[in-house]
Parts: structure tokens; sequence; C-alpha cells
């Protein structure tokens, strides 16, 4: 099944916008309702974020290829699964999408549409958490995609998991989603000066897998 | 396999009661045990419904197609899967189960049998939250339904396992959910006076799910 | 592939060991830590046991049909998949290694190896419960052998995760279960003397789960 | 697909790594948010740990075999899976990658590199809560291996879940990751002198697993 490069980008900026919107709006309700248990907050942030990944990668996954983050793009234009002129264009999708998304979990928890983030995450070893956070969602991605493609949507989702507690950033591993939730105070919210270290963190951290997973997943020809 | 249509509308009828029955017994049980934090009781009362969800769905799917749901149901019938008479008896069986499922929670923990809800659930931003909700619902069953679909009770029940925390609604995302939760006072309930207002906002969330994918899952001709 | 029978007895022996091991392990570990939050200490006693289950029914299952439970031998020893000896055979099993799983427990967290329970769990809202605990069990069971027979460990797995918060009565759903319960003190117990009223409550759930089952799972001959 | 015993050795180095940085990192995490409710911390260390394991499992199986444990390599070597030399490189990168993962979780959340541990962990209960804790995880594996091998990360995830919480030591079962946790004073850690005693502990329950499950999992022949 092949689908019109219009349907990818809607379908790109549709489900960054469900996963921001799922991230920045349970982050709102967890924090909420927690009593100030912030570990009990964190899981209201974390269950719901790894279960809507599995769906999302699921349903957009034929269509697009179900990136949702430049990160992802950025390996696979290296791959040269998708071309130049696309991967500018599914970024975009992107980071529109990413705060599309914060935009409607603010309206559906009754916050102005954006605000900038207050909250401060920097620092070296932010970097390095978000550099090992990227490093094993595309090892994560790289190795599904090879051994048992059809299931990268369940191992992407435990992957997030398990990354928003053994990082001590929590794990964003996306610019797109850092861009989305640069735009909020709440929970889950960067300030947006901090923004920029994430994403090269990120970006190198992704990189690393590529040439870490080239390598590893040859298997000997017969 | 096909069923006859009485064996449908037991599944669709048995398939809500237990559904309704899960949400408003987990909703008693975690609000009693959970020392005011709503967090918590939040997680006693997600995790059991999305896990129920997919069993509900795998186990009766094959009878009836396990809508459980007037909003699912509208959409197929929209799209044809079934005719009109027997879509009104589909929504009929499903109201009467929920109703049941509230009957059969509140005689499990020694309530009486019905009361009239009271916790109030309106206005905009709710309304809105219930429309993103239910398209969000119907967006991932058109979706496992095109592409994966002997997964789709693990799509449903981890979509509302996410749902469940970034709508500010908690996203009921069903009318005849709906309307069986406004005869509980507890944890779970909504006043009957703004049922209304939130079945109105679901089917409207499902309708645009449908036009938008409608365009969105079609793939180009070979 | 066939397995002997005293290859389905010993099956039968150590999945229901370690099943109760984990009811009353989980139970007295999640007492411990929660600081008096029972709802987070039926937490830690619900994933556990939702978990252990879909292994030990995976690992078991091509042995023994992984049935754990008096009742559900009952109910396909009705169905006749097999024959009274071994009924009887797998329900001592059952039994013998359900109170062994209390007595591993108790070792591990340095109690006593067994002690008269002494929780009360009686009245007809919890009997209520524990048929309808056991109702949806054997739902669960009945349906997924016929429709998905090779995920009924998931199935079983999910249930028992919705059925801890659902039901009044934390649903044992389970005779032999009940049995090793009432051999402990701790968060899981049961008092010996409420046992019987639980077990005559499941075994007649499950066996109105047969009824309708057999009756709703009948499609239409082509 | 067969990989260069290079490649075999970096995939159990690098899963080894990600799974204790997991346990530690996530340890930290949850400690640091819980308020001293311990039962929360444990189900923000579980809930990550059960995750990063099914997919570990999943991208470095068809590598190596994703032991990342030498009671698990022990016993596939007795099992002659692999040669004597294979199974001594095995188990050292085993215990280079559980050291390097301490590192790594330290360093993101600003500890020093490597700490010697400071928990006691001590004594007959917990011997004997090792002891079958590996007893259970090699019944895991080798029930999966025999009648579910695509499912085995599944199984792996959700048995360490469950273990986490019905024993009395957390379930370290495996001497690579109990010398990873030694270095560490945080949450997950363990006194080096107590990790000898744990370690043989495991051996013993490994090596009963394998004589059990040899003779039950051995069907009739046809």
């Amino acid at each position: 099944m092949t689908f019109s490069l219009e349907r990818q980008l809607v379908a790109e900026f549709l489900g960054t916008l469900l996963l921001v919107c799922t991230v920045v709006g349970s982050g709102i309700m967890a924090d909420q309702l927690s009593s100030g248990n912030v570990a009990i907050a964190l899981l209201g942030n974390t269950i719901p974020t790894g279960a809507i990944l599995v769906v999302l990668i699921m349903i957009f996954g034929p269509v697009s290829g179900a990136h949702f983050n430049p990160a992802v793009t950025l390996v696979f234009w290296l791959k040269k699964h998708l071309n130049t002129r696309s991967a500018i264009l599914y970024c975009s999708a992107q980071v529109i999408g990413a705060v599309a998304g914060t935009i409607v979990a603010h309206l559906m928890f009754e916050w102005a549409p954006v605000e900038l983030g207050t909250k401060p995450r920097t620092g070296i070893s932010q970097w390095f958490s978000e550099g090992v956070a990227t490093f094993g969602l595309l090892a994560t991605i790289l190795g599904f995609v090879k051994f048992k493609e059809d299931a990268v949507a369940y191992g992407v989702g435990l992957y997030i998991t398990a990354a928003y507690w053994f990082t001590a950033s929590t794990s964003f591993a996306n610019p797109a989603v850092t861009i989305g939730r640069s735009f909020t105070t709440s929970f889950s919210g960067i300030a947006p000066t901090n923004m920029p270290g994430f994403v090269v963190a990120q970006l190198i951290g992704a990189c690393l897998a590529l040439v870490v997973f080239n390598w590893l997943l040859q298997n000997k020809a017969r």
C-alpha cells in the first residue's frame, strides 16, 4: 500500500498532534490530581504516553511510517528511505502538529492556547540523558524494523514507558515534541531557551545509534 | 462465522454490561481505597477499564462486532456495515446493558441499585474533551480495522487507557456508557442533566473521525 | 503434542503454586511498602498477578491446559474435555499446589509456613462478587478458546487485572486459590470459615457462564 | 540469520548495559520522586524494567540470544547451545555491560560514576527468594522457547514485573546485574559483601529449573 504525499503529511501532523496532546494533557491531569506526589504524577504521564504511541504507530504507520519525530526522519533520510524534500516536509508537519497538540491539550483543560515554557531543563547530565534516550529509541526502531517490523509500535511504546524513568530528563527524545512542550508551563513543559540543547543532544544520539546498529545488525552472508 | 441477530444483541448487551460494571465498580473500589489521592484512584479506574476492553472485544467481536457504543454503531451504520433496524436494536441493547452494568456494580458494593448521578461535568472544555476523545476512539477503530484488524481489541484498550488521562473529562467517549454512568453517584458518575451535552459532543467527534479517516486511509490504486 | 498424566499433574501443581505464591507474596510486599494506602497496595498485588498468569498459562498450557483452578476443570469436565479421574487428580494437584504456594511465599518473607486466615470475607455482596468474577473468568476462557486460542494467556491475565478492581471481593474466582489463601493472615488472606461460601459462589458463576456461552457462541451452519 | 561472535558480544554488552541502566536509573528517579512511599517507588522501578526487557530481548535476541545473564548462559551452555569459550566471553561481556550500565545511570543523575553498594541484602530468606526468582525466570525462558519462542521477550518482561513483587529480594535473578548493582548506593543497590550469596542462590535456582523442565517438557513420541 502506498499513500499520496499529502496523506503522509496529514498522518505525520495528526499523529504528532495526538502524541503531544497526550504528553501535555496527561501531564496536566496527573499533576493536578496527585497531591504533590511527583512519582504518581509521572506514572500518570508515562502510562498514557506509552499506550498512545502503540495506537498511533499502528494506525498511521502504514500511511507515513509514523515517524512523528525529526530525529527518526533524519535517520531514515540518511538511510535513503525518503528524499530530501519529503524529509523537510515531514519535519515541518511534525513541528506544526506538536504545537497544535499543546494547543488542543490546553483548550481541553481551560488553559491559554500557548504559553512560553518556564521549566528549566539544562546542563550536561540533562543533555547526556537526552542523548542516551534518543540512542535507545533509534536502537529500538532499527532493531524492530529489522527483526519484527509488525511489532515496532509495541516496541516504541514500551521503550518510552521505560525511558521516562531511567533517564534524568524523562526522555523527550524528539525535537518536534521538545518544541511543542516549550509552549506549556505545565508538568511536561521546557523553557524555550533550553530547547536547542535538547534538540542537539537528541540528533547526536540518533546518529550514533545509526552508526552502531548499521554495523551490529549485519548478519553473515550465506 | 456469522451469528443470529439475537446472539448479536445479547453480545452487545453483555459486553456493555461488563464494561460499565468495570468502569463503575473499579471507580468505587479505587475511590474507597485511595485515601483521597485522586491520581491513584484514577489509575485504579484506568487500568481495569483498559484491560477489560481488550478481553470483551476479543470474545464478543466475532459475534457482534463488539461495538458496545452507539457512536461506533452510528459510524458503521453510516458505512453501511449494518442496516437501520440492526443499528437501532444494537443501540438499545447497549443502553440497557450499560444501565444493568451500573446496577450489577452497585449490588456488588452494597449500594442502592440505581441513583441519579450528582457529579457535574459540563461546559465547553468538557464537551471539547469528549469530542476529541471520541474522535480518537473512532480513529483507533477505523485505523486498526483497515491495517491490523485482529489487534483492534488491544488498540481500543490502549487508547482508552491513554484517553482517561489526556482529556479533561476522563474520556467517556460512549453515549451508552454515559447514560449508564448517569445512574451512579460514585467516582465515575455524571449528573443526568449533563448527559445530553456529552452525547452530542461524542457523536460529533465520531462523525468527524469518519470524514477525516475516510479520506486519509485511501491508498493509491495500483 | 501430548504429555503424560504425571507431567500434566506436575504442571497443574507447579503452576498453581507459582500463582498463589505471587498472589500472597506480592500482597505481603505491597502491604508492607505502601504506608497504609490500600489502593497502592492493591496495585502492587494486581499487576504481578496479571503478569504471572500470562507467563504460567503460556508455559504450562500446552502440557496440562493450565487450568490451575477447579472451577475451570469442572467446566472442561462438563464439556467432556477430560475424564472424571483426570479431573479429580487435577483438582487435587491444584489444591496441594495452592497451599504449597502460600508456604513458599511465607518462607521468602520469613513468616511461619502456614497460619489460619483471619480476614473476614463473607455476606451476600461478597458471594455475588465471586459469582460475577468467576462468570467473567469462564466467559474469557470460553471466548478466547473459541476465537483466539493462542492468546488465552493474555486474555486471562488482563481479565484478572480488571476483576481485582471491579468486584467487591477482589476476585478470587478460583476454589484452589481460595483454599491456599485461607492459610495466610496477610493482605490477600481469607478466614477459613468464609472459604466455603466463596467456593460455592465460584462454582455457580462458572456453571452459569458455561450455559450462557454454550448458547451464545454457536455460529450459524453454512 | 547468524551473526559474528564479536557482534554477539557487543549485543550482550549493550543489552546488559541498557538493562542495568534502566534498573539503576529508574530506581534513582522513582526513589527521588516518591516522597518516601516505597511501594510507589517500587512501581516506578518495576514498570520500566519489565518494559525495557521486552524491547532488549526483541532487538538483540536474533543477534546473540539476548541472555544478558550468566545464569541463562550457564543453562544454555549445559544444554550445549553454545561452547565453553563463547559462554565465558558472553559472561564477561555481561558483567562489563552491567557495570557500565550503573556508570551511565549515575552520570545521567549526576552521581559519582561508581560507589560501593551499602544496602544489606542477606540471610536465608533472601537467598531462598533469589533461588525461587531465578528458578521462575528459567522456567519462563525454557517454556517459551519450547512452546512460543517468538514471544519469549514478552514472557520475560512480564515474569520480572511479577517477580519484583512476589519475592522478598525484589528478584535480581541475574549474577551480572547483581554485580552491576553492587556499585551503587541507590534504591536498587546491594552491598558487595552480600553479592556472592545472591549469585550462588541464583545459579542453584537456574540449574534446578533446568532439571525440572528437562523432564516436564518432554512430550510423548508419536
